[in-house]
Protein backbone atom coordinates (compact mmCIF):
# COMPACT_ATOMS: atom_id res chain seq x y z
CA UNK A 1 0.00 0.00 0.00
CA UNK A 2 1.16 3.16 -1.15
CA UNK A 3 0.28 7.05 0.09
CA UNK A 4 1.94 10.10 -0.13
CA UNK A 5 4.33 11.35 2.35
CA UNK A 6 1.73 13.26 4.43
CA UNK A 7 4.66 15.45 6.72
CA UNK A 8 1.50 16.63 9.23
CA UNK A 9 0.45 13.18 9.73
CA UNK A 10 2.50 13.01 12.98
CA UNK A 11 0.54 15.84 14.21
CA UNK A 12 -2.97 14.38 13.27
CA UNK A 13 -2.37 11.26 14.93
CA UNK A 14 -1.49 13.49 18.10
CA UNK A 15 -4.33 15.19 17.37
CA UNK A 16 -6.83 12.16 17.33
CA UNK A 17 -5.79 10.47 20.61
CA UNK A 18 -8.97 9.78 21.15
CA UNK A 19 -9.14 7.28 18.19
CA UNK A 20 -5.35 6.84 18.26
CA UNK A 21 -2.78 5.63 21.19
CA UNK A 22 -0.10 7.55 21.10
CA UNK A 23 2.71 5.50 23.83
CA UNK A 24 1.03 1.55 23.00
CA UNK A 25 3.87 0.01 25.03
CA UNK A 26 1.92 1.98 27.86
CA UNK A 27 -1.18 0.39 27.74
CA UNK A 28 0.32 -3.08 27.87
CA UNK A 29 -2.01 -5.49 29.82
CA UNK A 30 -4.29 -3.20 30.15
CA UNK A 31 -5.54 -2.25 26.64
CA UNK A 32 -9.34 -3.98 27.27
CA UNK A 33 -9.48 -0.24 30.25
CA UNK A 34 -9.48 1.37 27.35
CA UNK A 35 -12.03 1.06 25.64
CA UNK A 36 -16.16 1.67 27.76
CA UNK A 37 -16.86 -2.60 27.98
CA UNK A 38 -14.48 -5.39 28.89
CA UNK A 39 -15.20 -7.77 26.03
CA UNK A 40 -13.09 -9.35 23.42
CA UNK A 41 -9.91 -8.19 21.98
CA UNK A 42 -9.24 -8.27 18.42
CA UNK A 43 -5.97 -6.83 16.89
CA UNK A 44 -5.39 -6.26 13.36
CA UNK A 45 -1.69 -6.01 11.91
CA UNK A 46 -1.46 -4.01 8.99
CA UNK A 47 -4.25 -2.21 8.91
CA UNK A 48 -4.07 -0.01 6.41
CA UNK A 49 -6.43 2.73 5.31
CA UNK A 50 -8.86 0.84 7.93
CA UNK A 51 -11.82 0.25 6.30
CA UNK A 52 -11.73 -3.54 7.78
CA UNK A 53 -11.10 -2.47 11.42
CA UNK A 54 -13.82 0.18 11.21
CA UNK A 55 -16.16 -2.11 9.57
CA UNK A 56 -15.74 -5.03 12.38
CA UNK A 57 -15.90 -2.36 14.65
CA UNK A 58 -19.91 -1.06 13.50
CA UNK A 59 -20.45 -5.03 12.89
CA UNK A 60 -19.04 -6.62 16.31
CA UNK A 61 -20.15 -3.90 19.24
CA UNK A 62 -19.27 -6.82 21.61
CA UNK A 63 -15.83 -6.63 20.49
CA UNK A 64 -13.21 -4.27 21.18
CA UNK A 65 -10.45 -4.24 17.85
CA UNK A 66 -7.30 -2.41 17.66
CA UNK A 67 -5.58 -1.93 14.49
CA UNK A 68 -1.69 -1.51 13.79
CA UNK A 69 -0.39 0.31 11.27
CA UNK A 70 3.20 0.99 10.69
CA UNK A 71 3.09 3.84 8.09
CA UNK A 72 1.82 7.44 9.58
CA UNK A 73 0.64 8.65 5.86
CA UNK A 74 -1.43 5.07 5.48
CA UNK A 75 -2.79 5.52 8.95
CA UNK A 76 -4.27 8.93 8.81
CA UNK A 77 -6.79 7.73 6.68
CA UNK A 78 -7.74 4.90 9.20
CA UNK A 79 -8.25 7.55 11.66
CA UNK A 80 -11.05 9.24 9.35
CA UNK A 81 -12.45 5.91 8.58
CA UNK A 82 -13.20 5.20 12.36
CA UNK A 83 -14.52 8.52 12.95
CA UNK A 84 -17.28 8.16 10.73
CA UNK A 85 -17.72 4.73 11.74
CA UNK A 86 -18.74 6.64 15.77
CA UNK A 87 -18.09 3.47 17.62
CA UNK A 88 -16.41 3.32 21.15
CA UNK A 89 -14.94 0.02 20.66
CA UNK A 90 -11.99 0.47 18.11
CA UNK A 91 -8.85 2.01 18.32
CA UNK A 92 -5.57 2.44 16.35
CA UNK A 93 -1.94 2.24 16.81
CA UNK A 94 0.55 3.40 14.66
CA UNK A 95 3.24 0.53 15.68
CA UNK A 96 5.44 -2.22 13.94
CA UNK A 97 4.25 -6.21 14.42
CA UNK A 98 8.19 -6.46 15.10
CA UNK A 99 7.30 -4.60 18.79
CA UNK A 100 4.22 -7.12 19.56
CA UNK A 101 5.61 -8.29 22.99
CA UNK A 102 6.32 -4.60 24.10
CA UNK A 103 2.93 -3.47 23.36
CA UNK A 104 0.48 -6.50 24.87
CA UNK A 105 1.08 -8.81 27.29
CA UNK A 106 0.81 -12.60 27.25
CA UNK A 107 -2.68 -14.07 26.31
CA UNK A 108 -3.89 -10.64 26.28
CA UNK A 109 -5.62 -10.91 22.54
CA UNK A 110 -8.52 -13.11 21.41
CA UNK A 111 -8.12 -12.91 17.89
CA UNK A 112 -5.42 -11.64 15.27
CA UNK A 113 -6.44 -10.82 11.71
CA UNK A 114 -3.71 -10.49 8.90
CA UNK A 115 -5.56 -9.09 5.71
CA UNK A 116 -3.38 -8.66 2.53
CA UNK A 117 -0.19 -8.43 3.90
CA UNK A 118 2.93 -7.58 2.01
CA UNK A 119 3.79 -11.14 0.18
CA UNK A 120 7.53 -10.07 0.14
CA UNK A 121 7.91 -12.83 -2.44
CA UNK A 122 11.50 -13.34 -3.00
CA UNK A 123 13.23 -16.53 -0.45
CA UNK A 124 15.70 -13.70 1.08
CA UNK A 125 12.73 -11.67 2.39
CA UNK A 126 11.09 -14.71 4.28
CA UNK A 127 11.55 -13.34 7.62
CA UNK A 128 9.72 -10.14 6.68
CA UNK A 129 6.40 -12.06 5.60
CA UNK A 130 3.89 -11.45 8.50
CA UNK A 131 3.91 -15.45 9.04
CA UNK A 132 7.25 -16.03 9.36
CA UNK A 133 8.36 -18.24 12.64
CA UNK A 134 9.17 -15.53 14.54
CA UNK A 135 6.17 -13.76 14.21
CA UNK A 136 3.93 -16.67 14.74
CA UNK A 137 6.05 -16.87 18.17
CA UNK A 138 4.88 -13.46 18.96
CA UNK A 139 1.05 -14.01 17.90
CA UNK A 140 1.74 -17.47 20.33
CA UNK A 141 2.63 -15.25 22.90
CA UNK A 142 -0.31 -12.40 23.17
CA UNK A 143 -2.82 -14.94 22.27
CA UNK A 144 -5.13 -16.36 24.75
CA UNK A 145 -4.71 -20.29 24.95
CA UNK A 146 -6.51 -21.35 21.74
CA UNK A 147 -7.03 -17.87 20.33
CA UNK A 148 -7.22 -17.57 17.11
CA UNK A 149 -5.82 -15.77 13.42
CA UNK A 150 -7.26 -15.58 10.94
CA UNK A 151 -5.55 -14.44 7.25
CA UNK A 152 -7.44 -13.00 3.92
CA UNK A 153 -5.31 -12.51 0.88
CA UNK A 154 -5.39 -12.33 -2.86
CA UNK A 155 -1.58 -13.81 -2.85
CA UNK A 156 -1.09 -17.59 -4.17
CA UNK A 157 2.32 -17.44 -3.02
CA UNK A 158 1.95 -15.85 0.04
CA UNK A 159 -0.99 -18.23 0.58
CA UNK A 160 0.72 -20.99 0.08
CA UNK A 161 3.34 -20.18 2.61
CA UNK A 162 1.42 -19.51 5.40
CA UNK A 163 -0.30 -22.32 5.29
CA UNK A 164 2.89 -24.41 5.51
CA UNK A 165 4.25 -22.37 7.91
CA UNK A 166 1.63 -22.66 10.34
CA UNK A 167 1.54 -26.20 10.04
CA UNK A 168 5.39 -26.20 10.89
CA UNK A 169 4.59 -24.14 13.50
CA UNK A 170 1.99 -26.48 15.45
CA UNK A 171 -0.86 -23.91 14.53
CA UNK A 172 -4.31 -26.17 13.81
CA UNK A 173 -5.97 -25.34 10.93
CA UNK A 174 -9.66 -24.66 11.64
CA UNK A 175 -10.82 -23.21 8.36
CA UNK A 176 -9.91 -22.78 4.74
CA UNK A 177 -11.77 -21.47 1.88
CA UNK A 178 -9.67 -21.10 -1.74
CA UNK A 179 -12.39 -18.47 -3.11
CA UNK A 180 -13.66 -16.79 -0.03
CA UNK A 181 -16.38 -14.52 -2.97
CA UNK A 182 -17.86 -17.81 -4.44
CA UNK A 183 -20.29 -17.97 -1.97
CA UNK A 184 -22.14 -15.17 -0.20
CA UNK A 185 -21.20 -14.60 3.55
CA UNK A 186 -23.24 -11.36 5.18
CA UNK A 187 -20.54 -11.58 8.19
CA UNK A 188 -17.37 -10.59 5.76
CA UNK A 189 -15.86 -7.08 6.30
CA UNK A 190 -14.12 -6.51 3.08
CA UNK A 191 -10.63 -4.52 3.07
CA UNK A 192 -9.58 -1.88 0.16
CA UNK A 193 -7.37 -4.37 -0.85
CA UNK A 194 -10.08 -7.16 -1.30
CA UNK A 195 -12.45 -4.68 -2.95
CA UNK A 196 -9.26 -4.13 -5.62
CA UNK A 197 -8.84 -7.84 -6.21
CA UNK A 198 -12.44 -9.07 -5.62
CA UNK A 199 -13.98 -6.83 -8.18
CA UNK A 200 -10.75 -8.07 -11.00
CA UNK A 201 -12.49 -11.47 -10.38
CA UNK A 202 -9.06 -12.85 -8.29
CA UNK A 203 -10.42 -15.41 -6.23
CA UNK A 204 -9.34 -14.34 -2.34
CA UNK A 205 -7.91 -17.24 0.05
CA UNK A 206 -8.48 -17.21 3.57
CA UNK A 207 -7.82 -19.56 6.79
CA UNK A 208 -8.63 -19.68 10.55
CA UNK A 209 -6.10 -21.47 12.43
CA UNK A 210 -5.81 -22.04 16.03
CA UNK A 211 -2.58 -21.86 18.63
CA UNK A 212 -2.32 -23.84 21.78
CA UNK B 1 -14.43 -42.30 -12.62
CA UNK B 2 -17.46 -44.24 -14.72
CA UNK B 3 -16.55 -47.51 -16.69
CA UNK B 4 -18.91 -49.99 -18.75
CA UNK B 5 -19.88 -53.10 -16.74
CA UNK B 6 -17.22 -55.38 -17.84
CA UNK B 7 -17.97 -59.26 -17.78
CA UNK B 8 -15.04 -60.64 -18.40
CA UNK B 9 -12.69 -58.11 -16.14
CA UNK B 10 -12.47 -60.35 -13.34
CA UNK B 11 -11.13 -63.36 -16.07
CA UNK B 12 -8.54 -60.93 -16.98
CA UNK B 13 -7.31 -59.83 -13.98
CA UNK B 14 -6.53 -63.61 -13.16
CA UNK B 15 -4.52 -64.09 -16.47
CA UNK B 16 -2.56 -61.44 -15.65
CA UNK B 17 -1.40 -62.17 -12.32
CA UNK B 18 2.12 -61.20 -12.79
CA UNK B 19 0.92 -57.86 -12.99
CA UNK B 20 -2.33 -58.38 -10.74
CA UNK B 21 -1.80 -59.73 -7.14
CA UNK B 22 -5.45 -61.72 -6.73
CA UNK B 23 -4.77 -62.79 -3.03
CA UNK B 24 -3.60 -58.95 -1.77
CA UNK B 25 -4.22 -59.98 2.26
CA UNK B 26 -1.74 -62.76 1.93
CA UNK B 27 1.05 -60.28 0.97
CA UNK B 28 0.84 -58.27 4.47
CA UNK B 29 4.43 -57.14 5.82
CA UNK B 30 6.14 -58.93 2.44
CA UNK B 31 5.03 -56.56 -0.28
CA UNK B 32 8.41 -55.62 -1.62
CA UNK B 33 9.46 -59.69 -2.02
CA UNK B 34 7.19 -59.35 -4.80
CA UNK B 35 9.60 -57.19 -6.82
CA UNK B 36 12.73 -57.63 -8.28
CA UNK B 37 14.43 -55.03 -5.69
CA UNK B 38 13.88 -54.22 -2.15
CA UNK B 39 12.98 -50.50 -2.67
CA UNK B 40 10.87 -48.03 -0.99
CA UNK B 41 7.21 -48.65 -1.58
CA UNK B 42 4.77 -46.37 -2.73
CA UNK B 43 1.02 -46.98 -3.13
CA UNK B 44 -1.33 -44.77 -4.96
CA UNK B 45 -5.15 -45.39 -3.91
CA UNK B 46 -8.09 -44.78 -6.60
CA UNK B 47 -5.49 -45.89 -9.50
CA UNK B 48 -8.56 -45.87 -11.88
CA UNK B 49 -6.78 -46.57 -15.01
CA UNK B 50 -3.52 -46.70 -14.35
CA UNK B 51 -1.80 -43.80 -16.06
CA UNK B 52 -0.44 -42.29 -12.66
CA UNK B 53 1.03 -45.21 -12.06
CA UNK B 54 2.53 -46.91 -14.89
CA UNK B 55 4.19 -43.35 -15.56
CA UNK B 56 5.60 -43.16 -12.06
CA UNK B 57 7.03 -47.01 -12.34
CA UNK B 58 8.96 -45.72 -15.66
CA UNK B 59 9.59 -42.53 -14.22
CA UNK B 60 11.39 -43.70 -10.93
CA UNK B 61 12.97 -47.26 -11.48
CA UNK B 62 13.98 -46.98 -7.67
CA UNK B 63 10.57 -47.18 -6.30
CA UNK B 64 8.13 -49.95 -6.32
CA UNK B 65 4.59 -48.91 -6.87
CA UNK B 66 1.37 -50.64 -5.87
CA UNK B 67 -1.78 -49.45 -7.68
CA UNK B 68 -5.08 -49.88 -5.71
CA UNK B 69 -8.67 -49.34 -7.33
CA UNK B 70 -11.98 -50.92 -6.22
CA UNK B 71 -13.60 -51.38 -9.36
CA UNK B 72 -12.90 -54.50 -11.41
CA UNK B 73 -14.19 -52.46 -14.94
CA UNK B 74 -11.56 -49.78 -14.13
CA UNK B 75 -8.50 -51.43 -12.95
CA UNK B 76 -8.55 -53.41 -16.63
CA UNK B 77 -7.47 -50.53 -18.16
CA UNK B 78 -4.55 -50.35 -15.65
CA UNK B 79 -3.47 -53.59 -15.95
CA UNK B 80 -3.14 -52.62 -19.93
CA UNK B 81 -1.25 -49.52 -19.02
CA UNK B 82 1.01 -51.52 -16.80
CA UNK B 83 2.01 -53.99 -19.66
CA UNK B 84 2.32 -51.37 -21.99
CA UNK B 85 5.25 -49.59 -19.54
CA UNK B 86 7.03 -52.86 -19.14
CA UNK B 87 8.21 -52.09 -15.91
CA UNK B 88 8.94 -54.91 -13.25
CA UNK B 89 8.76 -52.13 -10.28
CA UNK B 90 5.00 -52.06 -10.44
CA UNK B 91 1.45 -54.11 -9.56
CA UNK B 92 -1.95 -53.66 -8.72
CA UNK B 93 -4.37 -54.77 -6.49
CA UNK B 94 -8.23 -54.85 -6.84
CA UNK B 95 -8.83 -53.79 -3.27
CA UNK B 96 -10.92 -51.30 -1.42
CA UNK B 97 -9.21 -48.54 0.85
CA UNK B 98 -11.31 -49.62 3.81
CA UNK B 99 -9.13 -52.95 4.24
CA UNK B 100 -5.75 -51.61 4.02
CA UNK B 101 -4.96 -52.77 7.09
CA UNK B 102 -5.40 -56.20 6.16
CA UNK B 103 -3.47 -55.99 3.41
CA UNK B 104 -0.07 -53.93 4.65
CA UNK B 105 1.69 -54.41 8.12
CA UNK B 106 2.84 -51.24 10.32
CA UNK B 107 5.08 -48.68 8.74
CA UNK B 108 5.30 -51.12 5.29
CA UNK B 109 4.53 -47.94 2.80
CA UNK B 110 6.48 -44.97 2.70
CA UNK B 111 4.43 -43.39 0.58
CA UNK B 112 0.61 -42.47 -0.52
CA UNK B 113 -0.86 -40.84 -3.25
CA UNK B 114 -4.48 -39.92 -3.52
CA UNK B 115 -5.17 -38.48 -6.77
CA UNK B 116 -8.54 -36.84 -7.69
CA UNK B 117 -10.51 -39.09 -5.29
CA UNK B 118 -14.05 -38.79 -5.28
CA UNK B 119 -14.85 -36.00 -3.62
CA UNK B 120 -18.39 -36.75 -1.86
CA UNK B 121 -19.68 -33.11 -1.20
CA UNK B 122 -22.56 -33.95 0.78
CA UNK B 123 -22.12 -33.42 4.39
CA UNK B 124 -23.69 -36.46 5.36
CA UNK B 125 -21.12 -38.79 2.64
CA UNK B 126 -17.74 -37.12 4.80
CA UNK B 127 -16.90 -40.66 5.77
CA UNK B 128 -16.61 -41.91 2.64
CA UNK B 129 -14.00 -39.21 1.74
CA UNK B 130 -10.64 -41.04 1.37
CA UNK B 131 -9.54 -38.33 3.60
CA UNK B 132 -11.67 -38.44 6.30
CA UNK B 133 -9.93 -39.37 9.98
CA UNK B 134 -11.29 -43.37 9.75
CA UNK B 135 -8.76 -43.61 6.41
CA UNK B 136 -5.75 -41.00 7.79
CA UNK B 137 -6.01 -43.67 11.08
CA UNK B 138 -5.15 -46.43 8.44
CA UNK B 139 -2.83 -44.41 6.37
CA UNK B 140 -0.91 -43.72 9.69
CA UNK B 141 -0.75 -47.29 10.55
CA UNK B 142 0.25 -48.33 7.45
CA UNK B 143 3.46 -45.76 6.70
CA UNK B 144 6.68 -45.82 8.10
CA UNK B 145 7.21 -42.86 10.35
CA UNK B 146 7.82 -39.87 8.84
CA UNK B 147 5.70 -41.38 6.01
CA UNK B 148 4.26 -39.00 3.31
CA UNK B 149 1.19 -38.69 1.75
CA UNK B 150 0.48 -36.84 -1.45
CA UNK B 151 -2.57 -35.49 -2.79
CA UNK B 152 -4.01 -34.12 -6.00
CA UNK B 153 -7.50 -32.99 -6.92
CA UNK B 154 -9.32 -30.27 -9.02
CA UNK B 155 -11.98 -30.26 -6.59
CA UNK B 156 -11.84 -27.53 -4.07
CA UNK B 157 -14.48 -28.57 -1.30
CA UNK B 158 -12.05 -31.68 -1.16
CA UNK B 159 -8.81 -29.87 -0.93
CA UNK B 160 -10.56 -27.91 1.50
CA UNK B 161 -11.70 -30.71 3.63
CA UNK B 162 -8.41 -32.47 3.15
CA UNK B 163 -6.53 -29.63 4.29
CA UNK B 164 -8.39 -29.16 7.81
CA UNK B 165 -9.10 -33.16 8.29
CA UNK B 166 -5.16 -33.39 7.94
CA UNK B 167 -4.26 -30.69 10.66
CA UNK B 168 -6.69 -31.75 12.85
CA UNK B 169 -5.34 -35.40 12.70
CA UNK B 170 -2.15 -33.64 13.19
CA UNK B 171 -0.42 -34.53 10.06
CA UNK B 172 2.37 -31.46 8.61
CA UNK B 173 1.60 -29.70 5.86
CA UNK B 174 4.95 -30.10 3.98
CA UNK B 175 4.31 -28.28 0.69
CA UNK B 176 0.88 -27.11 -0.83
CA UNK B 177 0.16 -25.35 -4.24
CA UNK B 178 -3.02 -23.90 -5.54
CA UNK B 179 -2.19 -24.23 -8.83
CA UNK B 180 -0.08 -26.79 -9.99
CA UNK B 181 0.60 -26.65 -13.78
CA UNK B 182 1.46 -22.96 -13.17
CA UNK B 183 4.86 -23.72 -13.42
CA UNK B 184 6.34 -26.44 -15.67
CA UNK B 185 7.66 -29.38 -13.25
CA UNK B 186 9.14 -32.18 -15.26
CA UNK B 187 8.62 -34.94 -12.22
CA UNK B 188 4.88 -34.52 -12.23
CA UNK B 189 3.22 -37.62 -13.87
CA UNK B 190 -0.33 -36.27 -14.77
CA UNK B 191 -3.19 -38.76 -13.87
CA UNK B 192 -6.67 -39.48 -16.71
CA UNK B 193 -8.32 -36.98 -14.59
CA UNK B 194 -5.90 -34.46 -14.28
CA UNK B 195 -5.26 -33.86 -18.07
CA UNK B 196 -9.02 -33.65 -18.57
CA UNK B 197 -9.30 -30.48 -15.93
CA UNK B 198 -6.02 -29.18 -16.85
CA UNK B 199 -7.28 -28.83 -20.33
CA UNK B 200 -9.87 -27.04 -18.93
CA UNK B 201 -8.33 -24.20 -17.45
CA UNK B 202 -9.03 -25.49 -14.15
CA UNK B 203 -6.33 -25.31 -11.29
CA UNK B 204 -4.92 -28.49 -10.14
CA UNK B 205 -4.29 -28.64 -6.47
CA UNK B 206 -1.41 -30.74 -4.71
CA UNK B 207 -0.17 -30.86 -0.75
CA UNK B 208 2.02 -33.29 0.65
CA UNK B 209 1.72 -33.77 3.88
CA UNK B 210 3.73 -36.27 6.15
CA UNK B 211 2.35 -38.13 9.70
CA UNK B 212 4.50 -38.90 12.52
C1 LIG C 1 -0.76 -4.53 1.33
S1 LIG C 1 -1.30 -3.48 2.59
C2 LIG C 1 -2.92 -4.08 3.00
C3 LIG C 1 -3.76 -3.10 3.75
C4 LIG C 1 -5.12 -3.57 4.26
N1 LIG C 1 -4.96 -4.62 5.28
C5 LIG C 1 -6.01 -4.08 3.15
O1 LIG C 1 -6.26 -5.30 3.10
O2 LIG C 1 -6.50 -3.28 2.33
C6 LIG C 1 -0.28 -3.99 3.96
C7 LIG C 1 -0.23 -2.98 5.08
O3 LIG C 1 0.49 -3.54 6.17
C8 LIG C 1 1.35 -2.57 6.72
N2 LIG C 1 2.46 -3.26 7.40
C9 LIG C 1 3.41 -3.97 6.78
N3 LIG C 1 4.29 -4.47 7.69
C10 LIG C 1 3.84 -4.08 8.90
C11 LIG C 1 4.33 -4.27 10.22
N4 LIG C 1 5.44 -4.99 10.44
N5 LIG C 1 3.63 -3.75 11.24
C12 LIG C 1 2.51 -3.02 11.00
N6 LIG C 1 2.02 -2.80 9.77
C13 LIG C 1 2.67 -3.32 8.72
C14 LIG C 1 1.78 -1.74 5.52
O4 LIG C 1 2.23 -0.46 5.89
C15 LIG C 1 0.49 -1.69 4.70
O5 LIG C 1 -0.32 -0.60 5.03
C1 LIG D 1 -12.35 -39.95 -9.69
S1 LIG D 1 -11.47 -41.40 -10.02
C2 LIG D 1 -9.80 -40.84 -10.29
C3 LIG D 1 -8.95 -41.84 -10.98
C4 LIG D 1 -7.46 -41.50 -11.15
N1 LIG D 1 -6.79 -41.47 -9.85
C5 LIG D 1 -7.24 -40.20 -11.88
O1 LIG D 1 -6.78 -39.24 -11.26
O2 LIG D 1 -7.49 -40.12 -13.10
C6 LIG D 1 -11.39 -42.15 -8.41
C7 LIG D 1 -11.08 -43.64 -8.45
O3 LIG D 1 -10.93 -44.09 -7.11
C8 LIG D 1 -11.55 -45.37 -7.00
N2 LIG D 1 -11.90 -45.55 -5.59
C9 LIG D 1 -12.85 -44.87 -4.91
N3 LIG D 1 -12.93 -45.29 -3.64
C10 LIG D 1 -11.99 -46.27 -3.50
C11 LIG D 1 -11.61 -47.11 -2.42
N4 LIG D 1 -12.23 -47.00 -1.23
N5 LIG D 1 -10.61 -48.00 -2.62
C12 LIG D 1 -10.01 -48.09 -3.83
N6 LIG D 1 -10.36 -47.34 -4.89
C13 LIG D 1 -11.33 -46.44 -4.73
C14 LIG D 1 -12.73 -45.27 -7.94
O4 LIG D 1 -13.20 -46.54 -8.32
C15 LIG D 1 -12.16 -44.47 -9.10
O5 LIG D 1 -11.58 -45.30 -10.07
Amino acid sequence: MRARHKPWAEDYLIENKEIVEITATDQKGKWNSLFPEEQPLHLEIGTGKGQFIAGMAKQFPDTNFIGMELVKSIIVSAVDKVKEAECKNVRLVNENAENLLDIFSQGEVDTIYLNFSDPWPKNRHEKRRLTYKSFLEKYRTILKENGQLVLKTDNQGLFEYSLVSFSQFGCKLEEVTLDLHATEDPKNVMTEYEEKFSAKGQPIYRCVVSFS
